[in-house]
């Protein structure tokens, strides 16, 4: 179980983790979401918000099964014996079984009875199709006749109106196509497909013959018989394409099946689709495209901390968990604040993505300057805080690319006929956030923040919430910055004072005696104050004080969140658990405890946590937090999350029954902030105005980091050590910090940073 | 396989038809869908339209694939050996594997390695919860350790916010209970429950454990281990409860234990809910109840033909198989004309629901006359049939009781402030029907008719409708004859005159050389007619034409049908199948050839052609038909039909893949149409207004009947018999005719009519 040492892909050895561990395959409108074995649903949404199911069934975020859809049999015609190559129900003694998971595919590779196989799962590029690909070879000494029977279970049928629904050979695609030609579909799909690029032996289109009326997928009744039927159906409940192909395979001999399913219009767009995907080299361009993409955005940052976990997820796999995010939100909708923040990160390694990102989301501003929360689907619960999401992504990407044109740039709001600029709608962010204060002086809680779920403590429009104050706060000062930028003082000023009242307010109407509390909700009742019997103490108002500048002494404050919310899987989001069901507070307050929001180990919290540490130069703490959430904490073995991927949350110890499970899979805000807290802040590369600068905060534990940066054209080699005296040399030279030199595109430059041995930062 | 002497149950041997064979339990609003193994969903739909899975994924019409939800798991604690006792995945030798299906229960009887089970499932009486006894005998000679696992996969989890969804043992309910306290659930019910009457040895909460993440439900790992975890579980994908019960068993020692899973509002009212339904006593008294219930709807007509098939449909199994759609409709939803025409023959053996159904219909009229097409969840596209089922139900509860208070109660129209009487909503609805008419004197057809997929032709207000225009005369003629007996001649023969106006224009424009089209659609194409390249001719316009006594000749019509139309499945509804896809006709033309109405033998259209050859006295013709439509027919034995139900169609010879096939089970109209063919047709049992009268056409197979009829409390025992010269006898005395006599109620009649040997009626 380990990354190749390129990071290429992470190998699963163990194929029976304690939960599945996914990837996911996409591409801007079609995704899968797969398994270990190949397994899971696949679908397509497009920007307008029209979904059709390909194969099977289930939402983003089912866990814990396996979905049997995908399945590639293996029969040895002499003796009968078969098995489910990609999948062994029985747990067999496969030789091999294992999994590669790269960026983009998953290969499944078994080896039973002399016979190894490869089934090689991707999505097309441009295309609402999957490419499959299936290599069987002899690796014994005799010759063989091997049956392969690849099989997928269709979720087209999912469709109304069956009995317009025919799944049948076609001779002109020369593939299994299903057609439902019902008069009104609420899908531009009315066809489905899968076709190989070898003539098969046989196939079938219904699972009532492919496994049989009472088989199971584990021994399907037609891989039993060895032959399938070759007959189409229709009026079905359960389509299939599965397909025969009969191999005679000389000692040591392999063949490659290519098939391809997807979705088309037409029965004509289907064969145009699947000819362009099964013609000679158009795999390998794919695969050769999907390494070209990896490799540049590993390029912008490598990173050799010599723990090759950490250096694969920096270097690359949290990029491209950052990427999903940035380009499917969170999968089951696109979040305003999701998709910002994953903007936010990507800015690093992909500044253009970064800047698409943000256009699309601030056509979902509404004219006041809040947010929808999501789109596709919409939700219209009335959260209130899109707009602190706004600065932070764009001054990123300005701060990544020196140049300022993003902010002209033009972007309607959302259910108005206003266009306006990015500035703009920077401002009428600010403006809705700083105008609408409360009785305490605090920003507003309207249908809630960050924490989706404490989503009925303002509904009336009294409730106040600290952590929206406290990344108003950020953001104000981020828009100060960045108006001084722009040459104009006077508006900057006007939003650093903004931020001080805010402070002041925060300092003076929500400290109660050690912590910042959480808010006052509409009954002007205190959360998170020491009169709470439950949830009196919560991490995100303490770590974004820090953030925020907020903090008069933010190592007390620090050192109150390790004493308290400490656990070996993380730190915990609250505490103790809030038990008092509460309607004017939200659903936090009826969630299971140690679930969610409600008192989990909830990751995106704790991402913001090491950003803290790190700007009070808490190394250690902000290191110990790290590894604690990353998937190979080895007090947490249990989990179930993916090693190249981070999680949203492990479930708190006050959880009764599952505590440390990580129940999330790859879609979170966590991996972004994972990011910057790894590159911007441990290893302090830290983008400004002005250029790159380096202000590491380095764990003991990393005594040589080697990292090499691409930042505007530039390249920058830098070795951070530790040892007894702080030292920069820069290029030879020996320099005294500020901004990092900068030259011509393409000038290479050697940054030696020791940051000594005592504390950094 | 066959029915029990006394019609009580049905047993099925051969556990593996073609498709899964379904059984209905249901309450007022409670209902399961189970196959022969005890499997399949169940769920609560309130009349407000209140939906809440209990058990398990799927629609109401999913067929063709077995949902392993409910399992019995029996283990040999020392061999470790374990079978799935309800369900035998490894298709193993069982000694006895089979079925009681029983009106209201299923019971599954497996025997194996000397062990005897029995799993008995039905629904309670008046609650949302299932009821289940299951019996483990020791059938062998040696003492043994017998470990049972009754396994329930719960659909709750498919309520949102499984954060705040638990499951786990409570002490006070002695079970398993899983509780949702999100603050917002569209349901009634936060409590899903599993209960059992014995203290068990161990239990699950989740599928991980008891399939196991990667295991199957035919080879669960806990069972497998043969100890369950009893631990909870929360924040779950996929919920089961699961018990375990170690059972020490002599020879020939059998033990019983009840369980009830249900669901409820709080975990207090599962506790009594629970209590309620494992007392002492409790499983019995249903049993008893249901048993009573049968016998009161047998008793109002017990058929001998001597055929026990045919008996125990007549007798009892269609009126319990009517009953559900009187209750529930469709299932999927309620229908207007649907639960009219279930009402029109529930009239016969329950007077009193059929009347209830009618009140509760005509809630759902408009105030123009027109009606919903369906209820819970409505459909609102416009068609306009559903005043012409008014007077054939009302009227069969007159006919039936004598009794005409029915026309004087009160009903609103829907969606409107005013109130009616059942008369005033019959006059209202005839208005509708006869007042719009098109260029060619016949009734508009709207949104559609009878047939719900052509649903295109009459959209824009022009087409016209040959069958609505057929049933509107029915209809007139029946609100005609109800007017003369309430003397209110004129009126009757205003009715009695717009009939004669409408057959007039039917046989002058709607007839083409030898047939009556189907209609003209809003671009005036002729549907049905001779020169349509398909569906030129039509099963439902000929037999209507019959019916409603519009046929100058109707022996040639019916002629052309046995010629034209005749299958050995049944009778088609139309041909050629249409393949000329036409959004100006509907989603008929849309539909796969032989399918649905698109040309399969849609057995409602085979039930409205026994009739019409009734009414000629073609009892051959209507006897072969019957026998086809019927599950045992031997021309189409892979049809996959239940023996003990009725479906809706078996898909015709222009069907690509799947001609004969039944695919629909249990709720169709076709079955209060059958029943009615069978016993007011063919073995002609006519209530009308003065009395019980005798108008049998009976085939020669028949050549004597013995029939027992409950008749406004009077008892007529009834002698069909077919020998050469006809005569009636009736209490000793031959007689001419007219209605039987009637006496006191219980006065018991004993008639005796020879049909002679020729043509009957």
């Amino acid at each position: 179980m380990n990354f190749s040492n390129d990071f290429s892909d992470f190998t699963i050895t163990d194929m029976h983790p304690p939960r599945p561990w996914y990837n996911f395959l996409w591409n801007d409108s079609f995704i899968a979401q797969i398994d270990q074995f190949g397994c899971g649903k696949s679908w397509y949404y497009s920007p307008a918000g029209v979904r059709a199911n390909h194969n099977v069934t289930g939402t983003a975020s089912d866990l814990g099964t396996v979905t049997d859809n995908r399945l590639v049999f293996l029969r040895d015609s002499e003796s009968g014996e078969y098995w489910a190559a990609n999948r062994n129900f029985r747990n067999e003694a496969f030789d091999t079984f294992q999994t590669i998971v790269e960026q983009g595919r998953s290969r499944i590779v078994s080896s039973f009875h002399d016979i190894t196989c490869e089934f090689a799962l991707s999505v097309a590029e441009d295309d609402p199709a999957e490419c499959w690909e299936i290599t069987v070879k002899n690796s014994g000494a005799t010759p063989r006749r091997i049956q392969l029977f690849p099989y997928a279970q269709t979720a087209f049928n999912q469709l109304p109106h069956s009995p317009c629904m025919i799944n049948d050979w076609d001779d002109s695609l020369s593939g299994l196509l299903i057609q439902n030609i019902a008069p009104k579909l609420n899908t531009p799909f009315r066809c489905s497909f899968m076709v190989s690029n070898r003539a098969p032996d046989g196939w079938e289109s219904t699972d009532r013959r492919f496994k049989g009326v009472y088989g199971l997928h584990s021994d399907p009744a037609a891989v039993q018989s060895g032959q399938l039927s070759s007959q189409g159906t229709n009026f079905e409940w359960q389509m299939c394409f599965a397909f025969q192909f009969n191999l005679d395979l000389a000692p040591g001999e392999e063949t490659s099946i290519r098939l391809v399913s997807g979705l088309a219009e037409t029965p004509g767009a289907a064969k145009v689709l699947s000819e362009k995907l099964l013609a000679p080299g158009a795999f390998e361009q794919q695969n050769e495209d999907k390494t070209t993409a990896r490799s540049k955005r590993e390029d912008r940052l490598r990173i050799s901390i010599g723990d090759i976990n950490l250096d694969a997820l920096t270097t690359s796999w949290l990029k491209h968990q950052i990427s999903l995010g940035r380009e499917w939100g969170r999968v089951y909708g696109r979040g305003f604040r999701d998709m910002l923040q994953d903007c936010a990160a990507v800015a690093s390694f992909n500044p253009k993505a970064a800047s698409d990102g943000i256009l699309i989301c601030l056509a979902y501003q509404y004219e006041d300057g809040n947010s929808l929360r999501q789109w596709n689907p919409p939700w219209t619960h009335p959260y209130r805080d899109g707009a602190a999401w706004i600065l932070p992504a764009v001054t990123a990407v300005i701060k990544e690319t020196g140049d300022f044109s993003l902010l002209e740039r033009d972007v309607p709001f959302y259910k108005s006929d206003r266009i306006g600029t990015v500035l703009d709608h920077c401002f009428q962010g600010l403006e809705y956030l700083t105008e609408n204060l409360g009785e305490h002086g605090l920003c507003l809680w309207g249908g809630g923040d960050w924490c989706d779920t404490i989503d009925g403590a303002g509904l009336e429009g009294c409730g106040e919430s600290v952590w929206l104050t406290e990344a108003t706060i950020y953001s104000a000062n981020l828009l100060a910055d960045l108006l001084e930028q722009l040459n104009r003082t006077d508006e900057s000023e006007t939003y650093r004072a903004k931020a001080c009242e805010l402070k002041e307010k925060l300092r003076s109407q929500a400290w109660d005696k050690d912590r910042f509390i959480c808010g006052f909700n509409d009954d002007g009742l205190k959360l998170g104050a020491h009169e709470s019997a439950d949830a009196n103490l919560f991490l995100n108002m303490q770590t974004w004080a820090v953030l925020s500048g907020t903090a008069e002494n933010g190592t007390e404050l620090m050192d109150l969140i390790e004493r308290e919310l400490a656990t070996p899987a993380g730190y915990i989001l609250c505490k103790p658990a809030c038990q008092q069901k509460n309607p004017r507070i939200g659903m936090f307050s009826y969630m299971t405890p140690g679930t969610c929001e409600n008192a989990s180990v909830y990751c995106h919290g704790n991402a913001f946590k090491i950003v803290a540490d790190c700007k009070l130069g808490r190394h250690e703490e902000a290191y110990t937090t790290l590894k604690k959430i990353l998937p190979g904490n080895p007090c947490n073995p249990g989990s179930g999350v993916e090693p190249y991927a981070v999680t949203n949350q492990y479930l708190g110890p006050e959880n009764p029954h599952r505590a440390g499970d990580a129940n999330g899979t790859w879609i979170t805000g966590t991996a972004g902030w994972i990011y910057r807290a790894v590159t911007e802040h441990l290893l302090g590369l830290q983008p400004e105005y002005d250029g790159l600068h380096l202000r590491p905060c380095l764990p003991e534990a990393w005594p040589e980091v080697k990292i090499r940066r691409i930042y505007r054209d530039n390249i920058y080699n830098i070795v951070l050590t530790r040892s007894d005296t702080p030292s920069l040399t820069v290029n030879g030279e020996e320099t005294k910090g500020g901004p990092l030199p900068m030259g011509p595109a393409g000038t290479e430059h050697h940054v030696l940073l020791n940051c000594g041995s005592g504390p950094t930062n």
